[in-house]
């Protein structure tokens, strides 16, 4: 499949008569795609059952004829007006009890089946009509799912709709469900805390001290679950009319619902990469790495979401909105280093994109996003990407195609755990995603490519090092496909510490196949305070104390084990290491990979006939003997 | 006029048998003014409509037979129990939604008709009754208005005065608005925000992510406009009964509504100086400058004011409250070094005061400021303060007039400036009040005096140098009018970057008359990430990048200019400089200036015939030859 | 009394088939007590008024019969969702207005009248039941009051119940209260807030500003008062059935209402005592303190509470429960230094504990605490603090009394004050509680031997030293019994700052008998700005201007004096010192006391026939020639 490149664009926000020479610049710089309408739904239903659909016709037609592809949106992130009118109760309640109402975007709770079915309309509305429109090439639903804190919401119909799914969760005699099943299997006799109905169940927010954890993590089940159906409706509706491939534009370190049932439903991930605004806010990087990568973004954290969500894809991902200069939404909002757009356009294809589009086509001089840049300035003059997209375009010539390839490495990452984590952190500011991020870094930083994994693998053929960290639900079937892995296995701390309803099994974990190794008791520390590991580095934060097991592979400088086998080759982790020691670990555990430690800010990747550098830092480097100027990319043929 | 001083008194809250006492001993200190009334609502009229007059018949009688002119305040501040009775829907409403209850003070929206019709009959009460009192030589309306965040409220009330608000500024046919004009301008269609009706619109707290910049904005100038009305019905109704002068005693930082146009209705403005308690909460100062002046105050934030409401007073300003001793609501309540209040008083008799009135006479033993102290102690011993004002009292008799002079530059303070960057600060921290504040200190550093000027000063004859930093707002008659001018101009970061509808206007800003220069992208930076400047110093947390104009006048290290000719009188600066950046700007720009750079902490102000300097350090200081002693006052008629 | 163990248990979370053995392990241990029951509500009242006794009769038997004595709490912390279903108005509400509602644990308002009836009737039943029950040897009454920040509650019943508070404090003719005695009392004339009816009061929250200090201290005092209420009615009740001593498990640092009043009903004092947990949440040390001490806790703050609850129990106090390993609520939660279990038990002991009970006996693997640590995992092994609670028990045999003495130096603390600096802090981070623990702290440091008084104590025979920090309303009973005392008294600063009202006193504090010692100003400064004192130290965040008085005893470096004599054997000391100004303080002013400057790290304490040392270090200390290894005890019999 051919590498191309896209953009989006409003054509609702400009005059019509700009709409044909825009189409006719955005096919000059040869971009195959145009994503357009998802948040339209004013425009094209301005009152209820009252369409139009000649301004959007007319756009498809003009962009079409250009020879640009339209990827078509949904527009259910923007209800307009009269939807929240006809259904006052249709907003998200935050934790605190406040109505988070009107007046942006984003504004419904999944739950609501008064706003659900007005989304079917809507979407069916427009399958109708452009489900073969030879224009419309794929289909977006929404717009990032759980985007400004959406997922978690406490209304009235969360309520109902948690405690519909528990009566499902624990089924009983006729309709209801078995409210003791649910008392036994959250432990709710611990403080009097059991029901005797299930509509005496309430959601787990402003509660006196902590709520019950299986109450907690229960509730974030159902509301991932919630953004499945969300979605599975929209992409039955489009099915029904239209056989275009239909995509979801995820976010970055949104993990608040499950992104490969998601996926389940849709033909393409695609993610929105905004390397600046991340590091600024969602990276969780000290102040010296925020300022060394500030006009760059972080090395890893694009890298992973590629391929986090080329596995949601199943293999097919792009880019859907691609930052092009400074924005508008983080603390801080520098401009990128001359030559980063060209960087992260080319790491994405490095990771298997299909396309990379850019937001926007034209910044907007109106409204939220005023100061996001696009390819183009609000008065139409090219903007500094605009020259970068060029470039990318003209290059793209050399290596037309995706080629993807299977890494060397795999890393399970599980959204379950993410949520029992954040239900449990057991010490402040530990976080799955945290983890697991690490180990990815890790990786990285020794040259390594990767592949994620889902949950349900079980295949790991072909694989030399299998990571799942901190798996807190680790199901018997995976251990067991671990166990009979060929690759090496990393996993832990906190692996199959809790059952599957959030209570410490019996023996006690990691329970694993053929291995007394037990976790007898674990702390979390100051960050401050770390604890050295023989051989140079340190575990902190989060230690375990582990006793049984085979080979000690690794203990602190005290000598308690840290790293322990639990099967020839099995290793269990139990603690949070820094780079150094999950480095060491990855080195000597697993000599056959092919590892190359990168200097500051150099990351390398391998499609199935390329080998890419790209160069984080803002100073000029060393790659196998070639210089690499800040903001450089290297590609070599395999 | 004659340099006169006050105290603010409080006869309710002593016995009647001590009010003679009280009088004489202000009387022999040589004090002019009494301030009293602006919290006796319930002493005024106990009951809807039963007035009680007698207590404050006699207080004033006693107090003007003393030879005290009285300043009469309104006490709309503290409406009793009655009032919130009758009106239970009268309080502000937080961003959260929470009521903001009874209990202290300035527990009323501005918006609620109700309250308002309330007010006007105590203050015309008040009026009929003491209008014609040849004691009351002037009047104060209400109390601080903004403090304690008071001007912004989302309540049923500000909702539906806004939505009336709307419609006037958007008219339409017959009564209603034109809710297409509103949607166009505001940019409604970005997100499916268009509104068919004018009482669509809500407030724009508690979205989902940041509403609409141009909706907050609206809200804004909304939010300052309720409180011009509010003040004028006092005004208006004062006006009918009473030739005394009115005023306002303003507080310090607050910019939340238009000064200026308050100050419009009234005859002289004044403010409430407490110059620690700001310098802990308000001036926004880093730990280290925080130590350095704990016990003084920030050098600058007093004579800032000063100047300010010296611009709104249209020249006529007083101090109402000077800050005598420790006080009770900082996050820490030194007391002032020795001198210091001698010192306060002072620089506002430097810069054009009439009058310093001290608050309070005598500190009060109970309620919410038992901790605040007064020219008194609690057991009517004389407190510090007492000392340092009889000191100013004996020296008044070498100096007794007040004797403005035009200074030699001028600084544009845009309270609508203000408003857009708190709606779209950009960057974490950044302010217009904080620019502003750094351009003023600047040229304090230098020795220079300053004036302030209103957005629609269009007169500059006189000023060698206008400066007028970040008006994202700039009528095309300002810059005009600068353009014509005979001065230097020093204008930007962000200048004319909004139109009038918080939009961004083509051609991009600041489109100069006859100049190219273009703001062609924007950055907000880490401030941990200074951009240094050739030179020396640095620009930091904001910097923009400018293409076309004239000469630069400054460049960063990297050669990307910062300072750039739009005339030949008039220079853009694209970025926020440090105090090194500024102070050479005006030196190099205005070599006409008789700049003199201050020792540390030291500060210099011109009267027409006199020259003062200020010793804000805690060390002594020498300034032309002079020892100037900590908390140092010098004096010398030009 | 013996000295003895026990430990917290709960049948109703394991099979009824494994409580026998737990039984027998139990004893087998050595341990004497066990608590069971304070959460079972739901098992022991399923539904309203029916009642379920067979499993808990059996418990009893059980344990009973394995040679345990039990403990049997009242199960209201946790009351059923029956109960909270019938009086939906049951829950507390917080400063925001939220309701604190159902789903974990104390969520009732201690105002609300339905909820206490309900209490009345399960105590009634259990005790009924059990109150001749040979097996159950003791009471305890709910759990933990105040945990959870439960004390304070903004509900409609709190409300109510507040205002007839108010008329009974404010009595007046026939059934009301006299509105105006309020109103002098509080100042209300401040600022309008003069009441004509009591049912016109509020609670202070959601105020726009601070609420009258009066008012909010007040309301402190009610809030108090509600918990010695609930508590008392419940002690009635056991009492009628039951002759064995009733307690109550207190917490760390919950200062919200009087202990002492509360323990006035009461037998027994027990805490629960969590030395890892506390310094991370609630000791308020520094980071250096904090990595220091992260695996012990603080060396004083157990230490502290021991003797707080000695006096509340009038001399009989227990650890009713111990923490036994890393626990599951505090930002991080570390594994204790081995022996550490030991240290805390035995300290409990040298400090006249009667009892020390571990929490829990086994690890549960659900609901809220499965992070928290056992005597046995969840697996049933033991876990690290059998082998310690093993050790203790074994040593028990070699000092098995309790044999209390009096404490050579005697400290006054006053829940009021605590209240009174909380609601008037005047400097950021000041509070009552710091400064008496850091005063604490100077005497440990010196290894003296502390007793607490109660603010009613009049009696101080017998001791060198009496110390009375911050006292802000200080009866002049109290005043004359301390200058009628043999011991040395050290006092202030703040002391005598506030009468009964809150209001300030004329003549202006202290107001000594026989003294003119005058606070003349108080400031509060940055904690980054300590004031030097002549002979080393300093005193920091608070300082108070001194005249008058005796002999000074110190000054500050610049020669202000900050602890004057207003007797021969009495002194004031008018700022926050450090342990430096303190310790110096103690050691000139009582020559007599037998002081040794401790190791770092290392306490002392006396009981009446042996002298103890414990190394709060992780490193090994000597003291008198004796080596102490980490987490060491060392016993000397005297």
């Amino acid at each position: 499949m051919n590498r191309t490149l896209g953009v989006c664009y409003y054509p609702e926000h400009w005059p019509e008569a700009q709409w044909a020479e825009d189409a006719q610049r955005m096919a000059d710089l040869g971009l195959t795609w145009v994503r357009i309408g998802e948040f339209a739904w004013k425009r094209m239903e301005p009152r209820e059952g009252e369409y139009d659909w000649g301004w959007l016709d007319r756009a498809i037609d003009v962009l079409g004829a250009a020879g640009l592809k339209v990827v078509l949106g949904t527009p259910t992130a923007t209800p307009p007006k009269w939807v929240c009118k006809k259904h006052p109760d249709m907003f998200a309640v935050d934790e605190n009890g406040h109505v988070r109402g009107y007046g942006s975007r984003r504004h419904y709770c999944f739950s609501h089946q008064g706003f659900l079915e007005e989304s079917c309309k809507i979407v069916r509305a427009m399958a109708e009509r452009y489900g073969r429109d030879p224009h419309v090439a794929a289909w977006q639903t929404d717009n990032e799912y759980g985007c400004h804190d959406t997922v978690l919401s406490y209304s009235d119909a969360a309520r109902d709709g948690f405690r519909d799914w528990l009566r499902a969760q624990f089924p009983g005699e006729g309709n209801d469900g078995d409210i003791d099943a649910l008392n036994a299997a959250w432990g709710n006799v611990f403080w009097s805390m059991d029901y005797d109905d299930f509509d005496e169940i309430g959601l787990p927010n402003l509660t006196v001290t902590e709520a019950n954890p299986a109450h907690v993590h229960a509730f974030r089940r159902f509301s991932s679950e919630q953004v499945v159906l969300f979605n599975r409706v929209q992409a039955e509706i489009i099915r029904q009319f239209s056989d275009a491939p239909i995509a979801h534009n995820y976010m970055g370190r949104v993990t608040e619902f499950d992104h490969f049932k998601v996926g389940d439903d849709l033909d393409i991930a695609s993610w929105d990469s905004y390397p600046l605004g991340f590091l600024e806010d969602r990276v969780g990087a000290d102040a010296a790495h925020q300022r060394a990568y500030a006009r760059q973004g972080d090395p890893d954290f694009q890298a992973f979401h590629h391929d986090l969500y080329r596995a949601v894809g199943k293999g097919r991902w792009w880019i859907m909105e691609q930052q092009p200069g400074p924005v508008n939404w983080a603390p801080y909002n520098p401009s990128p280093l001359p030559g980063m757009v060209r960087l992260w356009s080319w790491e994405a294809f490095a990771h298997g994109a299909e396309a990379v589009c850019y937001f926007r086509w034209r910044q907007a001089p109106f409204a939220q996003e005023q100061m996001h840049a696009g390819l183009l300035r609000p008065d139409s003059v090219e903007a500094e990407a605009f020259g970068e997209a060029a470039e990318v375009m003209a290059e793209l010539a050399e290596a037309p195609e995706v080629s993807p390839v299977q890494a060397p490495v795999a890393i399970v990452f599980d959204y379950d755990a993410d949520w029992a984590w954040s239900v449990q952190p057991h010490g402040a500011g530990l976080s799955y995603f945290g983890l697991v991020f690490d180990w990815y870094r890790a990786c990285r930083k020794l040259g390594l490519s990767v592949d994620i994994l889902p949950p349900d693998a079980r295949d790991f053929a072909g694989y030399a090092l299998v990571l799942a960290p901190g798996m807190m639900h680790m199901p018997d079937e995976l251990k067991s496909a671990l166990q009979n892995a060929d690759a090496e296995v990393i996993f832990g701390p906190r692996a199959a510490a809790r059952d599957v309803d959030f209570n410490i099994p019996t023996p006690l974990p990691p329970a694993w196949p053929g291995s007394d190794l037990t976790v007898a008791r674990v702390q979390s520390m100051r960050p401050d305070l770390p604890v050295p590991v023989q051989g140079g580095g340190a575990v902190s934060r989060y230690l375990e104390q582990l006793e049984g097991g085979g080979d000690v592979v690794m203990t602190t400088d005290d000598g308690a084990p840290i790293a322990v086998r639990c099967a020839p080759h099995v290793t269990y982790v139990g603690g949070w290491g820094d780079d150094a020691v999950h480095m060491r670990l990855i080195e000597t555990l697993v000599p056959a990979l092919e590892v190359d430690r990168m200097p500051e800010g150099v990351r390398r990747r391998d499609t199935a006939t390329e080998r890419f550098w790209f160069n984080y830092s803002d100073r000029p480097m060393q790659v196998g003997g070639r210089d690499m100027p800040p903001a450089g990319v290297s590609r070599q043929t395999l």
